[in-house]
């Protein structure tokens, strides 16, 4: 059996370690390309039937774009394209053909213009948006999408980097310039909402520097969390995407005073990359930790015998716990395979983090308990059978307030407020785990690139929920009213 | 506004006007590539959810897997790749770069080895499939995915035949030869079940030919159903792989008895293709016609009032249905865009085949009475309100039922027995509407091809539920057990 490092000895490989031993994900042959195991996948099935349905309830529609942009459409925002030039997948070609050196692309297939795979949807949704609008009564127009995508990556990593990725991508118009902040923030806030209510996770909400916002932003905000190596994670960013992309593809309306506008945009979206967030907020030594409400399977039920009478009358009563349990969650397993011993069981459902697991022998047949193992704490009770129902409900809920809790508390105790350049300077050479550091920053690119060049620290986001206070800049002691966190990143 | 085009007048314009009336879908700047739009596409996601759940109560787990396929990976299977070869978008590089015409395509990023966007999945999954299965304990591996595929299609038609669409693709491996040939019935029998049971479409379940059968399968189901205008549409498949990409791909496993074996596999799936046949079937030259269980909003409510005082008791009332009828639909539309008059909302909720409307005036509030029309009638009745949601619930059903046995009927005034070519050829040649034509035939594709060339009547499928007769080739009177239907298609 694969031994999983710990995360002591290296992070890095305890990341990948988890994700093998979950059975997650693996490399595919596909260079930087990733296949989503089953158990992986339900977990963002699982992402996706919560999310989207906050999607929808706050007033989106689903929709479905091509794949495939032509480049002279991709190349119409000039800071757009300047982004993303630099990691297009393009197709060039549309047949292959035998030759004596087996199969070729036929050069004859060659297309008269390229085709980029989408690295986002801007440009090909917005050329549309500008079909779609017409006047004040078309607007807002709030548009979703979810749907894979391809950003040609050198160094990848599961779920954190890879060249293609699952996301949803949100696409909206808007008669006003505030209408749009309003929506860019309020996505935002769904975001947390999602990442702290159903991921366990806190996330600091914040804006993003010039230099880091999305080309083609007015401003990009983001939502920024805290791994346990102390590193950040963005899990989500919402933009402001103000006229760019409407002036650019002629989206306009004509308002109620008669007047042609151009509308006001926004864009926000989260990515698998968020299943790394998961492994890597709560996670240990032994395995994943799914909290309870994102859980694809809650509770695992395991029959313990040791001969063929003991069996039968075990997974009876296992099966209307099963049956019991049922309105607390459809899906509780019962894992029944007679091939594997209890033990091996117990290793494989704790290293794929279900949340409970019950434990149900002859003893507890006599006794008219079942016994209850904990993921996150790895605490074992035993609960008198009628209490079962109450008790499992209220240890789900337990879990999950647990698991947000302890992120938090680690979040806090590593997060620092540093007011010198040497200080500072220190913390970030000498701390293995330098967590969050919230220091005042002027503004300018050039001390920000200095930060990241000297000591790989960079600009995480100018927390929104923070009081001006009066401060000089780390780097050059400019002026600043804001602090602004700076982290080490994947 | 936009006149619908007759089914009489013309019947392929007709399929467009819907599409466009109904907002379904649009013609994307990416040629051949369609853009779903929200409507239609919340009728592919109607799709998903029934199907999807269809997948997993039959044992299948959903997985996600690479967009791009090496090309040596694809060319693994000779007779696969003989199928694909002419409809492949090919990526060859992954920079662009300005120039001084422009911005152009990065010579220096040239792949060392060309990526297929995935036409299918076979290649990539089964190189996956090596890896994961090594016992009979592994066996049957059940796997599904939803995905976006791409195929370069030279003559488009919106849902039927696009360059990208999306699509469930189920893989599967067995340790038998029956274990295979089960699964591959068993999922077509899904099949029938989803397209007769919700979308309210009679199917023949059949053979494929050995021409028309999928590019490395040992053999093909389908599943024919007959449009309006008599063609048919294939509204899905499955495939008995055999061994063959097995052998291609090194899939093998170790049996009980210790003895190293080659799986036996299928492949399955159905595609956004099927909203055209759902459009074809049961539309009419008001608009789209939507069955029941699959109708994203089965009702609307459309208040009618001549000034504010009426409006205010209107949709009060409205409101108190809308909150009743709940438990027959979550989503029950209520039309209260006050820029709108009723007669265009009944047209606009026409158009899009919502089942049932219902009306609501100041005269239904005196009467307690609301008023509802079916929209595949047109009928209207007027109801005592106390027994609204029982009726609502008969009209539902019976509009269900009343879908599927028209089409039935359609399909059989429309189906003959041939059984001399003067008469086959003069129907084929003679009637707009040829049908489905049962006749025998002797297996060879020399025949086959003959009556496609000279008739554009293709071979469908040879019926499954058939008693053996002995009959003589309509073409060569060669001997033949079974008939096989021929039609036009798209």
């Amino acid at each position: 059996m694969k031994k999983i490092t710990t995360r002591n000895q290296n992070y890095s490989q305890w990341y990948l370690d988890i994700i093998d031993v979950a059975e997650l994900a693996e490399n595919s042959v596909t260079k930087g390309s990733m296949v989503i195991k089953p158990y992986g996948y339900s977990i963002w099935e699982s992402f996706q039937k919560v999310l989207d349905k906050m999607i929808k309830d706050t007033g989106h529609k689903n929709a479905y774009f091509p794949l495939f942009i032509p480049k002279s459409l991709l190349t119409k925002e000039a800071k757009h394209i300047q982004g993303f030039a630099k990691e297009c997948a393009i197709v060039t070609h549309h047949r292959l053909k035998d030759s004596p050196e087996g199969v070729i692309v036929d050069p004859e297939s060659k297309l008269s213009e390229e085709l980029i795979v989408r690295p986002t949807s801007e440009t090909i949704i917005y050329d549309t948006f500008s079909r779609w609008i017409h006047s004040w009564r078309d607007l807002p127009l709030l548009i979703n999408q979810w749907a894979n995508v391809v950003r040609w990556e050198m160094r990848t990593r599961p779920f954190l980097r890879t060249t293609e990725f699952l996301w949803q991508e949100g696409h909206t118009a808007h008669a006003t310039e505030e209408d749009a902040e309003e929506e860019t923030r309020k996505m935002l806030g769904v975001y947390k909402d999602f990442v702290e209510n159903y991921l366990a996770i806190p996330v600091i909400s914040g804006l993003k520097t010039e230099s880091e916002k999305f080309a083609g932003a007015l401003r990009t905000y983001s939502i920024e969390s805290m791994m346990q190596d102390g590193k950040a994670l963005q899990t989500g960013t919402s933009h402001n995407l103000g006229q760019n992309f409407a002036k650019a593809f002629e989206v306009k309306f004509t308002d109620k005073d008669g007047k042609e506008k151009y509308v006001w945009q926004t864009s926000w979206g989260v990515s698998t990359r968020m299943i790394g967030a998961l492994i890597m907020a709560h996670s240990d030594d032994a395995g994943l930790i799914v909290p309870p409400k994102i859980a694809p399977v809650k509770i695992v039920i395991i029959p313990i015998y040791k001969n063929e009478e003991e069996a039968k009358k075990v997974l009876e009563v296992a099966k209307t716990i099963q049956e019991e349990l049922r309105s607390v969650d459809e899906n509780i397993l019962l894992d029944q395979r007679d091939y594997e011993t209890p033990g091996s069981k117990f290793n494989e459902w704790e290293k794929k983090g279900i949340p409970l697991r019950i434990e149900l022998g002859p003893k507890d047949l006599e006794n008219n308990t079942v016994t209850i193992a904990r993921r996150d704490t790895m605490e074992k009770l035993t609960v008198a059978s009628p209490e079962l129902k109450e008790k499992v409900n209220t240890l789900l809920s337990q879990i999950q307030t647990d698991l947000f809790l302890k992120a938090k508390k680690f979040r806090e105790e590593n997060s620092y407020e540093i007011d010198n350049w040497d200080g500072f300077k220190r913390h970030f050479q000498e701390k293995e785990n330098s967590g969050f550091v919230y220091s005042h920053w002027c503004g300018s690119e050039t001390c920000e690139k200095e930060i990241n060049d000297e000591l790989q620290a960079t600009t995480r986001c100018i927390p929104l929920d923070q009081k001006e206070e009066v401060g000089k800049c780390i780097k050059c002691s400019g002026e600043s009213k804001k602090r602004i966190i700076f982290a080490k990143t994947y």
